[in-house]
């Protein structure tokens, strides 16, 4: 599987992508699912995806040919809601291409995307994408979306995060996300990619791969774990006979 | 959905459950989904389940016609081995019932269930048990079994829950693992059944039936939305340029 979140807020988006694939439990493997594509001063998107890895693959393929071959790209889309419909006709390209090959051996289009990311004119944009290539954009009142295994790590984003989140504490936050996933399931796995986009900036500005030795990370799962056991042994105790009287 | 924890320690066992059902979203409904059955001084067992409700109501059903027609039961098991061989019984004579009648309308054979309890003589066991009747059996290694909507609350279980943590801290642990569930999917809702079983005590001391305004719960609840909020606001600061320096 895979776990991917994109968060945005006030100061900007973050986006994280774990790398583990795995086809069965004796084909694990490590893949990016994480792209970017980006004119500094112009735009910067980022663009992740979980699923079948030939799909996503495929997809990611398709644009980077668009770009290579000057033609109607993600480089040339106008503002961010084309470049999502855009990355949504390259998925459709591949449903017609693939889809009936696929169905022959049983396997269903599964493919979800996540594109974040800003074009110069307007305010930084996160879109999810589905395998039918439609989309839905993130709002302040939902302000992130999660693709793959998403249920392990909703629960702190949802305790946590807030539009108005700084970009440092997002980060964290995602951060903190994936170590619950990592911790809970073995089909999501290290090195994780991470972005981290400013505001205005148009340009990648905090940009990471993430091993189990990077020292921030590994500080932070360290700590985290410790504190949440603290804040654990802070609670009051529960007596088990007031528990009844209280209930029937 | 659903979600239902059944924790197996040292000092005893702790079960959870909800009370959600839903077909579709205008379809919502509340249904006991832990059922008690007890000879004080011999035996208590617990039984919670997830799945087709008409299916697992059904079981259940099966379960206390055998023990009102004073048959075999699960009131004349000798150990719980048999007890969960016994519900496993019943499982495939509701299949054998009603597997192709659902089949006929697309409607998959959908149960599970999670069994605990002591009968005199032996230690305190768990068991998880499939719809095809067969089951596992925790151990000190993995203590806890989940089912129904079981990925929001897994992360706090796997940081918190051990075989020698204590009956009541293994119950605030479920109960914020339910916690978590409850506030990020409307398909797991309140009110909560729990029973707290002390070893050895072969009878039910701690059951209780757990709303919105039940005070420890009401309590645990806020608590710990603080306490996660504190420690969160007490990790380290990420400095982006160092994480994107420290990466590649």
């Amino acid at each position: 599987m895979t776990y991917c979140v994109g968060m945005s807020m006030e100061e900007g988006l973050v986006l994280l992508s774990d790398t583990r694939t795995n086809a069965g439990v004796d084909q694990v493997n490590t893949f990016r699912k994480m792209n970017v594509f980006e004119k500094p001063g112009e735009r910067v998107m980022v663009l992740m995806s979980a699923g079948n890895l030939a799909i996503t693959q495929a997809v990611v393929g398709l644009l980077r040919e668009r770009i290579d071959s000057q033609d109607e790209s993600l480089l040339t889309q106008v503002n961010m809601f084309e470049a999502a419909r855009h990355v949504g006709k390259c998925i459709r390209a591949m449903h017609e291409h693939d889809a009936a090959a696929l169905s022959a051996f049983g396997i269903d289009f599964n493919a979800s995307f996540i594109l974040g990311g800003q074009i110069a004119g307007e305010a930084p944009r996160l879109f999810s994408i589905y395998a039918a290539g439609n989309f839905i954009e993130a709002t302040s009142d939902t302000p992130y979306f999660q693709i793959g295994e998403s249920k392990y790590g909703k629960p702190i984003i949802d305790r946590i995060f807030r539009w108005n989140s700084s970009l440092s504490d997002t980060a964290k936050c995602a951060l903190i996300s994936m170590d619950s996933t990592l911790k809970s399931n073995l089909s999501v796995g290290l090195p994780l990619d991470l972005v981290c986009y400013r505001r205005d900036s148009l340009r990648l500005e905090g940009r990471a791969r993430i091993d189990a030795d990077h020292p921030f990370f590994a500080e932070l799962r360290r700590q985290w774990g410790e504190r949440i056991k603290q804040a654990f042994s802070d609670l009051p105790d529960l007596d088990l006979g007031t528990c009844v009287g209280a209930g029937k």
